[in-house]
Order: C-alpha cells, then structure tokens, then sequence
C-alpha cells in the first residue's frame, strides 16, 4: 500500500537509488507492519535549475 | 476542475497517451457531472530505473 | 503499474469516486494495455479555501 | 535535499510515523550520502474511501 | 497553465492563503508571460504529525 | 516549511525559473511571515505531449 516519492538532485547513481528504495521499503515495513511487496518507491530527479531553496536555484548558488 | 496526474513507465507513445487523457477525462465527467473542459491530465514518464516495488528497481527485476 | 492522484474539490460523495476509479482504470487498462489489478487511484479532496483559481479561492467566488 | 512524500492508509499512529520518518531518513543518508538535517518527510493519510486498487474502492473490498 | 501545488503546516488561515494565491499568481505572470487565469494554486494543509525534518516530526520538536 | 511544486509546459528559461522562484518564495513569506530560507521550490517540465487540457494532449491542438 504506502507509496512513497521521493524528490532529489539529479545526479544520484541507479545503484544509490537501488540501496535507498530497498532501505526505504525494509524500513516502512518494519515501521508500519506491511509486506514489502506493498511498498512503492518513485524517484524524481530534480535538475539543479529546477530546484530553488530561499528564492535561488540551486544552480545560481 | 479535477487534476488528474498520472505516473507510468516509460515507453507510453503519445497516442496511447491521447487515448488515455480522452477516456480519463470522459470517465470523470460522466460520473463526476462536470464539463471535459474542467479537467487537467498530466502524465509523468517513469524510468525503470527510478521505479522500484517491493524494494526491487524494475530495471533489476 | 499506473499510479493515478486525482484532485477535486472536496464533496465528491463515495459513490462517485468510486465510478470514477473504476472507470479511469478501465480507461487506462484499454489504452495502456495493462491489468485493472496494476492501477492505484487515489483521490485527493481539496476544499475550496483551498483551491485558487485565477489568484482566488474558489470560496472567495 | 530530498523530499519524501508519503501516501499510506489513514490509521497509522503518530509513533508508527515517528518511527518510519527516522528509518527512511537514515536510510537516505546512507545510501545516498546527504545529512540526516536535509531530508524532509511529510505524511499523506488516504482514508480507504479514497484509494482504489484494481478499480475497487478499498472501502469496499 | 502552471499548476502550483503548496504544503505548508496546517493553521494558516484562509485570509493568510487568498494573499498567497494572489501574490503566488501574479509572480507567475509576470515572470512567465502567462495570463492570470491560466494559473491554478492548490493548498495542502499538513498537520506537525505528518510533516518531518532531519527524521524528526515537528510536533516532537 | 512551506513545500512549492510547479508544473508548467516544457521550455521556460532558467532566466524564467529564477524570476519565479524569488518572486514566488517572497509571496509567501510576507503573506504567510515565514523566512525566505524555509521555502523550497520545485519546477516540474511538462510536455505537451504529456499535458491535456478538456481530453486533448496540448501537442494536439
């Protein structure tokens, strides 16, 4: 059931993607007492001129 | 009124996307009563390297 | 494998969204090629201090 | 940095939650070496009137 | 056309949140040469339960 | 705090983006009095291929 986004600067290996989707998912069930095959994981890589913190893009700073 | 946003693999062609918004839509005016014209649909395509169930990419399955 | 969030405004009685979901994942199912069993709906009720339209709440209208 | 957007059934405690923001916090700064301090969790209840699967209404299963 | 989807803490008021659609809109056209009635602004409301920072929820802080 | 996603059509300049993001970060701080540093703003690319208005991909009409 839980589906989780997650939102991050692009840049982030399919390998570190495959590590955070698997601790994500271990640590909702554990959490939350679902099956792991409940749990969906969507990654949105964020261009750093898509992605503003305090009024500036992070790719100005 | 209604925005509809739809998250899919990767690899949708633009006509199935077509097919899709024009049923999507349909399908909520006639049982929601409002107008087509009030309905928003957007579509976001999904890698399979950022889609992961039960903790597992799809890209690795 | 669709996920589908659909944003309407808050009123929308149970039965109704329950004719949307099947339809919209009928919908899909015939464009996408994919099983009923693959699509998530999950709507989202917006009340209408919380919904702004040309700058202005709808509740303002 | 990253933005975790969390949809779950309504019904889960705020302990359950305290519990799963730590677990899928710790697990994003270790798989994807950011500091625990730019992770931001937010919660999404979705009452089972308002989550189909297979076309169905959960409530309604 | 722009879709603007705004999470903040649940307690704002609805005076707090017809300036912030009225500001949010005008910054847009004037920024993006799009009419004000092409913009769409949606609230979510996020009680200090739901809502995490560095694996911490807000109502523990 | 407060979390801004916007999705507009694909081809706004970054020239654009920045314009709209400190305009819209200090729209909601002086309307919500929040600090310019505890907005974020995320921009969402939409093409018009996956953008449809009344039923009708934008690259259609």
């Amino acid at each position: 059931m839980p589906i989780v986004n997650i939102s991050l600067y692009s840049g982030r290996t399919t390998e570190q993607k495959s590590k955070i989707a698997k601790a994500v998912t271990k640590a909702i069930s554990e959490s939350a007492g679902v099956n792991d095959s409940d749990t969906i994981v969507l990654f949105h890589d964020i261009e750093k001129t898509n992605w503003a913190n305090a009024g500036n893009l992070v790719s100005e700073e």
